[in-house]
């Protein structure tokens, strides 16, 4: 199952929220499908976001009919406003976004400028399967044998249209048979490590149980637990790290007892414009994740809701960052982004 | 909406488990009957179980067909097998059932003795009312005017038979206009926050939001949350507390944002029997809370699933105990229930 396919000029997304019910993809004609696609979900996670962002501004920028290249590159900012303006917190999708403009920039004709963004597009996507295999590589080696981890949400092919970030260490170290085992915990409200971790381990055959977010605090006073790994959605240039809901939680859990608290991400996901936490905007989604489920009603009509998407971890509760560049401490995060550009 | 009617020796349940979407009420006739429904959680909330539990009892008692004492005794016991069977956590109901039992045997004829277990049972449960609104009392104090309350799972009316525990303290807060607002926690698996405490807070017109259990530790962090209050299933001797799962999470993040964890419960639902935490034992539950939502699947077929129903709270994270008897420490819980007893 691949998040994101695109084959002879036609995109297709794989409709990540009907999974694991229902396997079906969506056809992608243009940048405001793309933009329905991130904001509804079918695809998520912040790297599959940046190179479904990427496909769909190439798409859109293929159906201007400008022939001037200013009035193009207007036109494809539009478009390139349109897609940015889905989803605030995943850094990665202005990252692809601000590449895609650049190469636009890199050419003087709109027909050249379309043939390269598709190729851009392509190049992201792709980029994005070496990434993950090398932080997969840099952070199997923090993994002891017979660990048991700690994992929330989805950060599997699904979440980044390539190998994983700490999923993919995670794979890596089932492959390298290190004996281990995961916790997955459900992550609410929209259930990403229910529906789609567990479908990944699952397939992977690495023994895992599902538990509610709540019951990872029981397992780690237990001592059930080795270590926690989870993604990012952007991290700011000290080290505090914007995720999913609940992984805050997870960080403060593990400090309490001890246990490593790991951060998997590529160098996109850092962003060289947020110095802190306090500078990330942290996106308030439906009130119906938290009160439906398949249309079922959980919660007495008109119940009030409060449903932040993301929370913020603080740098200092995160014992290391596994990048594609190698494992991070907070103070050499500006230094890595610098060389990275 | 009362969770346990007796009249003219017919008892009926609210069934929870329909909560909100349906009000119906379930006919219990024996003992086996009630078994069934504290099994299924068509009554839940520790205290409330001890109240079903001794009508339960009382039912079945009066179906012992004996005129022997010592045989109806010993038919009893059995009977009192199978209520105590249900939940191995809810203290209460192993109070209840120990004090029906006591009861039996002051009287010298079965006849006797089923008049006075009815009448126990209703005592047990009236009982309820004023332990509860007592509780309250000792709490209200501890509620800053403005403050926004966090809690757990559903500790109100339904969850006792009575006015609630920790949510009696906060309906009483309410109703002396301290301006306070609440946080409920949709408590997962069985989303008791999001089904019944929205349902309660709703009617005493408190003004509330719901959140996903992890959101408790974002909005902790952004100073939203001025005390967390929970109820308890058992407390051990030494101030160890089982309480739904999610409890002792909650517990942890309070501790390190430095907010005070205040623990809500009758003397009834301390242990004599129970040193420390590490004796009480934690109810499993099916895999099916999990991954089924009204029938419909979140999970992948056969996804192996750990689901404790509680976790243990060490004393050393509660602040204070709010019981009918007074505010308690960890150090005056064996005074209190020697003096209780």
């Amino acid at each position: 199952m691949d998040p994101l396919v695109f084959d002879n000029g036609t995109l297709m997304v794989l409709d990540q929220a009907r999974l694991p019910s229902e396997v079906s993809y969506i056809e992608i004609r243009d940048h405001a499908c793309m933009a329905q696609a991130i904001r509804n979900l079918n695809i998520r996670g912040a790297p599959a976001i940046g190179a479904g962002a990427a496909y769909g501004i190439a798409l859109g920028a293929g159906l201007i009919e400008s022939s001037d290249m200013a009035a193009f590159l207007e036109k494809l900012d539009g478009i390139i406003g349109i897609i940015t303006a889905t989803r605030p917190t995943a850094r990665n999708l202005f990252q692809a976004a601000d590449r895609m403009r650049l190469c636009a920039w890199r050419y003087d004709s709109p027909a050249a400028a379309k043939r390269e963004l598709v190729n851009e597009a392509r190049c992201i996507h792709r980029e994005q399967y070496d990434q993950d295999m090398a932080i997969s590589r840099h952070g199997v080696d923090l993994i002891p044998a017979g660990a048991t981890i700690l994992t929330h949400c989805n950060t599997g092919s699904l979440a980044t249209a390539g190998y994983g970030t700490a999923l993919g260490v995670i794979k890596l170290a089932h492959q390298r048979d290190r004996s281990i085992r995961v916790l997955a915990t459900e992550t609410r409200p929209l259930l990403q490590g229910a529906r789609l971790t567990a479908l990944e381990l699952g397939e992977a055959g690495i023994p895992f149980d599902l538990i509610t977010d709540s019951a990872a605090g029981y397992y780690m006073a237990r001592g059930r637990i080795s270590l926690v790994i989870t993604g990012a959605d952007r991290i700011a240039l000290n080290g505090d790290t914007a995720n999913k809901i609940g992984t805050y939680t997870l960080a403060v859990l593990a400090g309490a007892h001890g246990l490593p608290f790991y951060v998997a991400a590529p160098l996109t996901t850092f962003d060289p414009a947020t110095a802190t936490g306090r500078d990330i905007l942290v996106e308030e989604r439906s009130p119906e994740e938290v009160t439906l489920f398949n249309g079922s009603a959980s919660a007495p009509p008109g119940t009030p809701v409060l449903n932040p998407a993301f929370d913020v971890t603080p740098a200092g509760l995160v014992t290391a960052f596994i990048t594609d560049q190698g494992l991070l401490q907070p103070e050499g995060i500006r230094k890595a982004v610098r060389q990275s550009k």
